[in-house]
């Protein structure tokens, strides 16, 4: 199994520590989806939890729904890349999967999706902006107290092992209203973070999640980061960092509470601002 | 003209501050290319600088070698999108650049491009990584000092009026061996401001750039932040952040001064370590 850190040769200057030594570097390598003989996905990725960024990735492209009942067998085929670099996995439809597939261009994906963002391989951005429009929570929102955002926001950092030992990685994970996290997931790229997490969750069962469950990203929140969540029907995205307008204004038209700029103890409501109990000291 | 960042109404919690204001949020908004009918590219962005984006992509894909002589006119056309959240530019290429362009499938670009990665749109991984091996600095490198180092990797910050508005930009500049800061760009996109800073020198004719300069992102940096800096030329990479494993394999390989993780006044050095001079206390 290919490592998610490697060590490299460096020379650390400046610091009480310096001089040469190995250190842990974040691994990003290529990972490749085909189906009956069709290329459907080429992403650069942290190796480690690939069968569920495959099945994040397709569930985002409505490429499935059920990935327990649709998925016959995914699993680690010939290397299409120098086998230093990439992997590779092939996927066996069931049926409906097949059929699905088939009414899709796997060219469309097959070149767009090297950074795993779930905005390509939209023919227009317009449709993607419309469509996120009508989509809605999956579950009824649960209320958030603001001492809960705190603490999530303050230790959400310790349970991520890879940004621990490279300082690389973006880290995504599912929160809940009583202050737990649920599962984390890390990468090079933030998308395939989020990607890893939903495709968990897919896999097992949790899809629409419950309406006590948020999404918390390390990163900052973009259109798509949104987008991946509400399809995963999240009534909640968290972000460590800021959000851009086009996430900001996502989450205000569909109704997901969005929150962020974890700085100084304290952080901002985007949208929904009155399902955080406890906003005033 | 489309705003960098725009205000939204949110409700600050937790610190000294806290109450509901407007804060300053970064726009993230669709950018497309077209050339005579065909859609080159569609790339989400911060809007300014929409020119010098264009054409450090265009660089970056080898489809513009010198844009002064090659591009006749690249100005504002039609919206295909919704006007409040896309812009277009239309390019007209004289006749060499309209050859190179008509050599190219613009298919194969159009929907790829959404993220602006520069590693999107390669049919294989290992073209891109084969390609780069050969790749070597534009000019004679320059050495570095590691005080130098340390003091832009500390001021740096403050060259982004951008990310101290919003908290959500990425920078990429251009700075020199005398610690000097020569052309900062910022984007919610880090590629993107990669191809900002090139396509300012490339549209100035600062291509390949000279041996005592180097590229400063504020982010991590990946396989295709080092692919970029090496078609532009440059002989150094310096990043705010952790590099990833091919980031330092193709600096290794390219003979890139790659120096990053600037953390309690120390920084890294991945590759070249002998040119920086000055790194025992």
């Amino acid at each position: 199994m290919r490592r998610a850190a490697e060590p490299r040769a460096i020379l650390r200057v400046g610091s009480h520590d310096a001089g040469p030594r190995d250190d842990l570097i974040a691994v990003e390598a290529p990972l490749t989806l085909t189906s009956q003989g069709d290329v459907w996905l080429t992403t650069m990725r942290t190796p480690g939890h690939d069968r569920e960024l495959l099945v994040g990735w397709l569930f985002h492209e409505g490429l499935v729904r059920d990935p327990r009942a649709e998925i016959s067998s995914l699993s680690v085929c010939g290397r299409p890349f120098d086998a230093s670099y990439g992997d590779a996995y092939d996927l066996v439809p069931n049926a409906a999967m097949e059929t699905r597939l088939k009414a899709r261009d796997p060219a469309a994906f097959s070149r767009t999706q090297l950074t795993s963002c779930g905005v390509c391989g939209r023919q227009s951005l317009d449709d993607l902006v419309f469509e996120a429009r009508s989509l809605r929570p999956g579950n009824t929102p649960r209320p958030w107290s603001s001492s809960t955002l705190t603490q999530l926001f303050t230790t959400f950092g310790g349970t991520q092992p890879l940004f621990a030992q490279t300082g690389c990685t973006h880290g995504a994970s599912v929160v809940n209203t009583v202050g737990r996290v649920l599962v984390t997931r890390e990468d090079v790229g933030r998308h395939n973070a989020v990607d890893k997490v939903v495709g968990h969750l897919a896999l097992s069962g949790q899809l629409p999640v419950a309406g006590d469950q948020a999404l918390l990203v390390s990163s900052r929140a973009s259109l798509e980061i949104v987008h991946k969540a509400l399809l995963a029907g999240f009534s909640a995205v968290f972000c460590l960092s800021a959000p851009t307008s086009l996430a900001v204004d996502l989450a205000q038209q569909c109704g997901i509470l969005l929150a962020g700029f974890f700085r100084a103890g304290g952080f901002n409501i985007y949208s929904e601002h009155q399902r955080v109990v406890g906003v005033l000291p």
